[in-house]
């Protein structure tokens, strides 16, 4: 069995439908590929009771907990000293963190605001990254990162390379213009129950106002078994009376 | 105070990073014009026991539930028959759906598995509309929707205006571009704390290689506090010296 993960995102602003969340498929390609199962996303607002609550039940459910948002310098940077909350930990001053942050400013910059960004929960391991001075940080199998996408990506790949991971997951994908879900259940099912470790999905597709398709994909950590049930699609899909497309069609 | 809703995107697709999703916006957006407040989205697998606890224990803890995914005919789309078990009743053929279903299918393929979008929790309400002939359903609180865009919007769309809601929330931003985070934080704080009823967020950005700046967004079902806020929040830009723009900056 591969390591589980559970990913919070953080913040008013995605909740809020202002901004477009773009973090969550990259983390979730990025666990795929490399062995770890992300099981849930919770998406939870800048609430400090509510983060506690949160940190501290998926902390307890899953291996690795991974967090994006809220650890800059405002108000509603609430984030870190709710994971020390969490742990029933002092937030305090990293020291390494704030000669590093000191050093990066013109004096007089490092203000208070500034100096909270060097704050982390007592114990904790700072996640340093090429493109913020402040890093994020690593608190037992919590991982507190930026919400900013480019500030984030940086700090998981710092991570990720340091954590226990499994076997990768491998797909392959079939594909059937003209073909509907409901013509193929049954036999789909059949092939599902024949490789109960094979994660079978069924995706419908459009290419145009008119042409509908499915896309339907074989994943799992088990290769062989992946292509093996891949074949039996593609000759479902044959059998079927319908031409088998290898890989992913372009969706309108 | 607001009626409050959780929103349960089911879906490997999802986890594994395969699909971007693009649902959790649109219903963040029109939840916040309409007044009810987007408490908290939950990214599941499509595993029954996940899916039955989870929607249990979003139902007791929000006044709506929206689901999206798992509601086609394949062996994958496992909610409708998820939610029957998490209201401990039957999982029954819907007797309008299936005659609207059968009379859709040309004779002979309305087979077994079309026939699973006709089944539902005993006592669920469909959701029709414009774009398939297969319904979503209300079951109690919980608004049960199909994963594709287009057809959880028209769904969407059908149960919103049916639900109770409260006072839309206004926003208004103000944005300055060369003006950081750790510059404005200890001002900002002081006008959160003048208007607690109000949402204040910071949120960095940057115009290109070089220029960063900030955007500040007020909102708040009190429009008129909303206002005085952002005010206060535009004379403080002009104080520190830097010019306020009204409106979000086109970001990177």
């Amino acid at each position: 069995m591969n390591p589980t993960a559970c990913l919070l995102v953080i913040g008013n602003e995605i909740l809020s439908g202002r901004t477009q969340d773009v973090n969550v498929q990259y983390i979730a390609r990025r666990l795929s590929e490399t062995g770890i199962t992300l099981s849930e996303v919770r998406i939870i607002p800048d609430i400090r009771a509510v983060i506690v609550r949160t940190v501290t039940e998926a902390r307890a459910a899953y291996d690795n907990v991974f967090t994006t948002g809220g650890i800059g310098p405002t108000h509603d940077d609430i984030t870190s000293a709710c994971v020390a909350e969490s742990f029933g930990v002092p937030w305090v001053h990293h020291a390494e963190t704030f000669r590093l942050l000191e050093a990066h400013f013109a004096p007089g910059e490092f203000n208070a605001a500034r100096q909270r960004m060097a704050t982390m929960p007592q114990g904790a391991v700072p996640i340093r990254n090429s493109v913020s001075v402040a890093p994020g940080f690593s608190m037992g199998n919590v991982h507190v990162m930026a919400g900013v996408p480019r500030i984030m990506r940086a700090m998981f790949e710092e991570v990720l390379p340091t954590l226990p991971h499994g076997t990768p997951v491998t797909s392959r994908a079939w594909h059937a213009t003209g073909l509907y879900e409901g013509a193929l259940a049954a036999p789909l099912e059949a092939i599902q129950n024949h490789y109960p470790t094979i994660d079978i999905g069924s995706y419908p597709y459009r290419l145009d106002e008119t042409q509908r398709g499915v896309c339907l994909l074989c994943k799992g950590t088990d290769a062989q078994a992946v292509s093996a049930a891949a074949t039996a699609v593609r000759d479902m899909i044959a059998r079927l009376g319908f031409e088998p497309y290898e890989g992913e069609p372009a969706k309108s």
